[in-house]
Formats: C-alpha cells, structure tokens, sequence
C-alpha cells in the first residue's frame, strides 16, 4: 500500500479500475459468520440448503460487498474518506468455489452542500464472477477534500 | 436460531426491535482488515492516527455495517431474503472500545413490480454507540415471499 | 438475539428445543486447532488418518461441544448463567462435511442446597449428524434465580 | 509435538503435571463468540457487563474448557482417544487479561465393560488463575488400549 | 492491488519504497500463535513474561517477518516469485502496541547460474518499531524472468 | 508443552527430530493472507492460478516457513531464544491439501564472539511433502545461554 494524495480536484468521471479476482472459500464463510453472528442455514448448512432452490451454501451479502470494496483498496489517500454507499443490490448469489473481481468506475462528482470545503465522489462498483456475471452492484461515496478549500 | 417463517403480509410498518450491544474490539478490527484485505492506517497504524483529527484507529464502514446486521439476525425466516441495502451513511466513527447497538424498524412495505410473487420489506438500521450518538443509518431491503403468491 | 428474563419457576421439564444445522468445515478444525493448541495429526493430518480406522481428519472433542452448544445459545436470560456440564460423551467421531444439530431437553429441575435462592436446570443435549446418528451427548447445567429468592 | 506410544498398562493413579500459563485476551473472546455463534452479552457487551455483579466481559465456558484442555496436549498417544468430561465446573469466571495453567493428575484407573481390549483413565483437569485461584474443575475421560488386549 | 509486470532488466539497484506503519496487536500474536502451533509463553503468558529481562509478550519472529514481508505486496508481478531469505535476524523484540514499518530496498541483481532465464532480485528489508530502532534485518530473495530469456 | 532447561553445552551435532505431518487447507491461506495482507492471486485466485504453470493455489513462502518452523515447537526452553533465519530456500510450492512434515537437525553449534555467555545453536530445518519432496530449507538460528556463563 503507498500514499497516493489526491484532491476532489483530481478524481475524473469515467476513471475506471479493475482488480485481480478472489476465490471465495468455505473459510471465507465461517469466518464471516462468526465475525458477524449470522449463522443462518443459508450460510452454514450443506444439507438444508440443498433443499432450497439455489441448492448450495451462498456468501453473506455483507461478505461479498466487504471483501469486494477491500479488493478496490490500492493507495492510501489521506484526503479521502468512505462515506457511504447507495443502491447496493445483491443480483446473483456467490457460492464456495466462486472467484469475484471488481471492476470501479468513478461515476460522479457532486457538491456537498453542508461540507463547502469537500466533495462527493461516487465510485460504481461493480463484482463480477468467473462467468462474467454481475453478483453485485452499488455506489461507494467518498467525502474528498478540495484543493480549494485549504485554507 | 429458530425458524419463524413470516410471509410478506405478516410484516407490519412500525415494528421494532433492538438488539443488545456489542463492544467493538482491536481483535474485530484486525480480523475485518485481514479479511478483506483493507489494511489501511486508519484502521490498522495507531501512530499515524493518533497525527490525524479522529486521533485513533477507527472501525472499517464495512465492519460497522456487517457487525450490525449481524446482531440483527434472530429468528430465521425462510419465505425472506436480504436483497440490498439503501442509503447506507457513515455518520460518525467507531473507535476499538466503543459499545453499539442496532435498532430495526419496519419502515415500508412495498411492491416489487417485476416479481408480483414477492413484496419488499424496508428495515431501517440505527446503529448507535454507548453514548446514544448515531454512528451509522441505512436501509436493509429483504424480498419476501406473499402468501397469495403460493400456487 | 433478544433479552427474555426467566426464572428457576418459569422453567418446565420435558421443554425441547431443536436447532438448525450447522456443517463442519475444515476451517472449523483449523481454527479450533490453533485456538486451543491441539494439533493432534487426528485433526490435522490427512495422510496419517488415512492410515487409521476413522480414515479421516476428525472434529476435536470441545470443538464439537463448543458448536453444539453455541447453536443452543438463543434468547439471552439475564437470570440464568451456565454453571458446568455432566457425562459429556463424544459418541461417534464428526468429520469434515458432516451437519450436526442439537436437541436440547429440559431434564430436570432441581434445589442446590448450598444456594437457596437459585436452582439447577439441567438441559440435556443431543447432537446428531445428518444421518440421524448420535454424535455427542452431555447435560448442561445453568444456575438460575429463584423468583421467589428476590427480596 | 512427539509420538509417545503408551497403553493402558502405562498410567500411573498419582502422575501429574502442569501446563505453562496462557494469558486470556479479548481476541480469544471475540474468536470464541464467532466461532461458537454465542455473542451473548457476558462476553461481548462491555458497557452490560459494568451494570452486572462480575463487572467486566468473561471468557465463555466452553472457551475455558477448550483452551484448558488444548494445554494439556502435549505427547501424542496413538493408543489414546479423547472419550468424554465428566463434572465439568465453572467455579469462577475468567476475565479478559487473566492467566489460566492447567494442573492434570491421573486420577483413576478402571474398566470398561463394554470395551474388554480398553480401559478408561480419568484425568483429573484443575484450571487455575494467576492468583491460584480454581476457576474450572472437570475429569476428562480417555480410552486406551491395552497391550493385553493386541493379538 | 494492480498488475505490474516488470522483468530482471527492468529492477534498479538502490531503488526504495517505505511502507505504512502497522500496530502489532495482541489480537495478531493469538492469531499466529493458534495458526503455528508455538503458545510458547514468551508470547502467550503475561505473568511469566513478567518474570523475564523482557518484561512483556512478544510477537513470535516469524510473525514480525510475515507481517513486515506482507506489507511489500504492492503491485503484482506476474514475472516474480518469491525464491527466499537470507539473513534473517531480530534484532530486538516487537511488543503489543509497537508499530512497525518496513524499508525496502534493492541492493543486489544477480545471474542465478542454474536458471539462465531468470535473475535474482535481492531486496533488502529493514523493519523499524515507533522509536525508528531497527528490530528485523533479511535479505528477500525474488527469482525474476528476464526479458532476453522470452522465446 | 512442557519446560526442559537446557543449556549451549547440552546441545549435539547430529541430533534430530521429526514432527508429526500437517495438511495445508485453503483455511491456512485464507488466514495467513488475511494476517499478512498479502491477497497475490497467486493465493487466493483459483481462475488465475489455471491459466500459470503451476496450476493451482499455492500457499505463501512466508505460511510455509510459519507452519513448518511451529511444528517444531516442542518442550520449551527458557535458556534459548529464536535469533534469525540463513539460507531460507523455497524448493517446491505447497499447495492446498500437501501435508508437509519437518525434520530437524543440530548442525552446527558456534560461539558468538560479541556474546560471551551465548553460543549459537544452528539447527537445519527441512520441510517435506506427502511424497517426500523437500518444499523448504532453512537454517534456525538459537541463541543459548552457556551454562558456564552464569555466575
């Protein structure tokens, strides 16, 4: 990880990144589950969830939009800080044995009335699995400090 | 765990729950940094914090989030699912020794117009810290299934 | 997890309660081997088990209880405190891949002589694999408050 | 870790031995929680914990148990199976930042009925704190084959 | 992460990168304890330590170099692979709370006889705590392919 | 784990040690990448790893030379302390479901001129696979009190 300073100046609409991928394993799952506490069947229980109709162990929502937001994690920009994040829609299930990447475009760039001295970017993410299909979609805010607004 | 199965029309705006707390700990912090690989210094160097205006290393969004849904999960319904998440807002930071809590409130029921068998369920999630301060808001959105959408 | 306060009276014997599945992974040995220092080849080495008559990596003992009981862990009594277990027997061995789910049974109900104002509920657990095969059995035993001990 | 070879016939009533210290962290908390699913607020809500008579988050039962055991692993005995606890008690509870060490005599030799070719040795578990206090108190049960019982 | 491709003509001796710092946690030396095997109470047991000329738990050496190492991963080079170390040596212990940041620094390019195709990259890595005291020295081995070794 | 003082003059050339074996699981990778920070695709991205010459995942230097190193951990040694790793060669990889097993051997045992009460215990370390391919090779360093040093 390097320190790369960038102002709300600096950020470009359509400015785009695509990640390496992630196999998401077994590990992945208990691990989440127990961080969080949710250790429904969905997520732990290999004979229930054959019964069901996506007929396999499936990722927490939270894991996906977790490990998918870390792998956009590249330089540290001191200016910047996570805000929020809009519209965030699990399309597909991620299964063990699935590998996700997650391709970031910088989709606008808005003013934040309360905040005159920052600006709003809005990153789409979007994660992908090995079949090329959308799992998972959002828009990642950043609160960015202008250039213009240092003193 | 227990199973409660709830159709869509069991769902009633205005019902609430409150989970109990849980303390967010150095440990919570580094395994959430390992998971997804988001190992910045806002969460992971206390000497560098300690040189910025929060001044201490401070819960990932994504922690915040996973950790609070999490502690809502209770009863287990099988006619639900969680589908996406609205206007998620990190309101203020989550420091290693802060206590949250979530409250859930049923905030909309409304139809999905592309799957006349399902309704959607707006949870509203409050998170808030030992000292009543709001730390993080968002909408969980859970597709359910009706009971007139049974053959 | 919700808050739902009772007292030694409120218990009844023959009260069961079954929870959903859970299925061993191999991360769950892992974890549990490296959490508790037991790195037993029986846990940890495929090649060796499959020279032995189990013929495979197998779940550590207080693993299993450990998880078994975990999955009994439902609404929290603020009243109630777990105070030890009886005859807790590892029954047939659980393997990697193997769902569990416990039965839990209110056994008996009994005085402590030497602390009258609470009494002993013993639960008793049976832990069964996804062939319906006994894995583990013990009694739990909680030390819980006498409505009738409060002032 | 060191193969030992011993039978049945090679227990001594008497023999003891004790583990080195191992210091409680949160961290073992928070991975216990997880791990189990138990997140009940005795281990994991400080701000509780401060209203309640012991004052402070305690490590779980099942995690005293497990670690305390975990430290008697030592030689690995391939005529040895782990069968069972009996009388396992938490006579007091352990705090974040207390050092446990495990003291295990042999404290009984006998048959098994059922099984002519093992016998069972009873290995009295006494878990104590850094202040050599008892904390937990449990037999642990193996199963060992006999030399008498080869061929 | 980003793929960066880059061959054995492309390094440059004296080339240096520093990374983020890093907050060894206690949560980090339970972590590696479980993940190796060694619970020796050097880093395990707080009262023992206590006893000793170093007055408190410290990280195991080989935590020190696989965090200090993971910190370098940068950008990916698909023509790289870790070959090795040499040289390893902890100069003085890391505590619980000392912060960490790695020095990387290209010091040697060389012919490996046996593989004309590829170089040796040797980077030199300096591991410095918050009082810049160094306190780990190695030497990281890469085996590079060069360009005038494609087809 | 036990203590066993010894002293430099009680170390020999030529005396050897085999641990028992470990299987490498995806969990080990999961972890050791999270806890490192180091997510290559090289160890978390199966779809990547088919298209390289070794075809698989395959866990870190750094998890490798971890593991093998705390196999080795055995009765502790308040005399000595780890002091630094030559000639740590990566041979083979290790890829998920490998057990590696380690043999250590007393090389070398030489004064250090700067530390007149310590002598250098050099033991040579050799990890091997489930077809007894040697996968790593390192020198451990020890540095040990001489017991004609006390007083």
């Amino acid at each position: 990880m390097r320190l790369h300073e960038a102002f709300f100046e600096d950020y470009q609409t359509g400015d785009q990144r695509v990640t390496s991928g992630r196999t998401m394993t077994e590990a992945d799952i208990v691990l989440h589950a127990g961080h969080t506490g949710d250790l429904y069947p969905h997520h732990m229980d290999e004979v229930w969830c054959r019964t069901q109709p996506f007929g396999r162990r499936m990722a927490h929502g939270t894991l996906v939009l977790s490990i998918a937001v870390g792998m956009t994690a590249a330089d540290i920009n001191p200016r910047a800080m996570s805000y929020g994040y809009d519209r965030v829609r699990f399309v597909r299930p991620v299964f063990i044995g699935d590998t996700i990447c997650t391709t970031a475009t910088i989709r606008e760039l808005r003013e934040e009335p309360r905040r005159p001295k920052h600006g709003v970017v809005v990153e789409a993410i979007e994660v992908r699995n090995q079949e090329q299909q959308t799992v998972l979609v959002c828009d990642h805010l950043y609160l960015v400090e202008k250039r213009s607004g240092l003193a």
